[in-house]
């Protein structure tokens, strides 16, 4: 709907680096959640393309139970200058997946079916956040996970609930 | 956890430009949502620096329906190839959002409580990818919209609902 | 944590009748899911018990696509004298579900892993109220169904979303 | 779309008795959520004309924390002979909806905008299930409340989260 534009507003700019994730993937295939994920998190397995956009890393991983840390920047905001729920959302799937997948054995898969998130707080740029996820719920069919969201200094901005869909070898 | 990591896959890089939202968030209060979201579509004001991330446009603008498009590429991956919920979270998010804006006098905000989304297939990055949000129950406390995702082929891939808290000058 | 109670306000009564499903569910395995709750509508098979508590009739009945009525009464009022949100939950529930079996071939199940309600304008008694579901999406493993509710004068009450298991013999 | 049914399975009665809520609504106007809830457990209130339905009572009242336990009869049976979710949807609304109102002062009101319920085990008649409700975030707008549904054992059964609109006076 538009031709070039041009805006009075300061410009800024952002380089993403990322990998091709077909080769760890299909290490993935022959490993547990919980290896891989730790493989990832010591920095022997690349993370996946999204991170290059949230910038997102663990803090510590056991099974149903991981914990992730991001930077939230100014490029993740929406248009009144609070962090994008999108990327809120980007986080609190991540930490609920990566619960889910720390469960499973090597050859047995999972895909989120649904993702719902509550934000309570407006989040803000420059410093970091924790997302925590566990596992409430484990089945050989559905497993259900939760994730939330805190700042620093322990304020829950969002809570987020998913189910996944367990695929069986 | 990590040192610098080495890895043998293949590596992407992408540069991101946005503009600071100060000056449109400013602008916004005092035009209706739709005034507001027409000037960014014909491409007088900018998009928000989200929009770096996920290359969103808007396709069509109607009180309380609005459609937009975007092209996924590999750097939304998730760890198994396909593109990650967050960012179909993210786009279904802004689609439901901006339906409820386009309903907005000046002056009126509002802003999101939930999101839920439901994922039906797999996405894939390279091709455009179509979302259509849509007011299902407007008020004056909270607005209710739904938004769904299709690919080039009219096939649904995601739905979303999102419940927006509305505020009154 | 009481004694026999004794209150001033104005005492009601009713009495509810209903079937063993027993039966019924063991001819539901050998016969599809529109030809078994078509059954039901026309009276040659009961309706389930929970029906006793909520009044719930078919109006029609489609592959994917089913209408119901209910009449609340004032024994489904919550402590402010409006429908207490179970009993629309009951009903949203029953037609979602109703209209991912209708989709069904016979041996195949399902059951609901989620159902989410959203509540726009409070519901009084006396008066028929029609619950529509419809399924959005079906799928081997999970299918997804929506259901609205109105009132007589058409006036949107409350929306809800239910994924469903299926269950393959 | 029925004449007269008859049915060869076995028929039930069960008579509910409930109270009309108008004088104790009157009166919660005028009390802390707290004290009339508890009013309520401690017999001195008569429950919701819902509860006759569902066998609702109290086993423990805390600001933003609840317990209720309820024993399932056949009555609330769907087609296939397990609980209808219906009736776990209505215990799980009413105790995150009970665990919000013992947090508001006497004048100040509430109402459900939505619940969503995630359904794990088949509940079953005739033993007492029992529902936690918990505040996860308070607000002077909105509120977030989860609960759970246990069974004697301790299992999981069900798990819901709702969120409820402030009613300022």
């Amino acid at each position: 709907m538009s031709e070039e534009p041009t805006f009075d507003a300061e410009q800024f700019t952002k380089t993403l680096t990322w990998h091709d994730p077909t080769p760890s993937f299909k290490l993935a295939l022959s490993m547990s959640g919980l290896d891989y994920l730790t493989e990832m998190a010591e920095g022997r397995i690349p993370p996946p393309p999204i991170g290059a956009h949230i910038g997102l890393g663990f803090s510590s991983l056991a099974v149903g139970d991981v914990v992730m840390t991001a930077v939230p920047d100014a490029s993740h905001y929406n248009p009144i200058g609070t962090v994008h729920g999108g990327f809120i959302a980007t986080i609190l799937d991540s930490a609920a997946g990566c619960a889910v997948h720390t469960t499973l054995p090597a050859g047995v898969g999972y895909t989120s079916i649904d993702l719902r998130v509550n934000y309570f707080r407006a989040v803000h740029a420059g410093a970091p956040i924790v997302a925590h996820g566990w596992v409430v719920k484990s089945g050989s069919r559905v497993a259900y996970a939760e994730a939330d969201l805190h700042d620093g200094d322990g304020k829950l901005l969002a809570k987020a609930t998913s189910s996944c869909l367990i695929i069986q070898p």
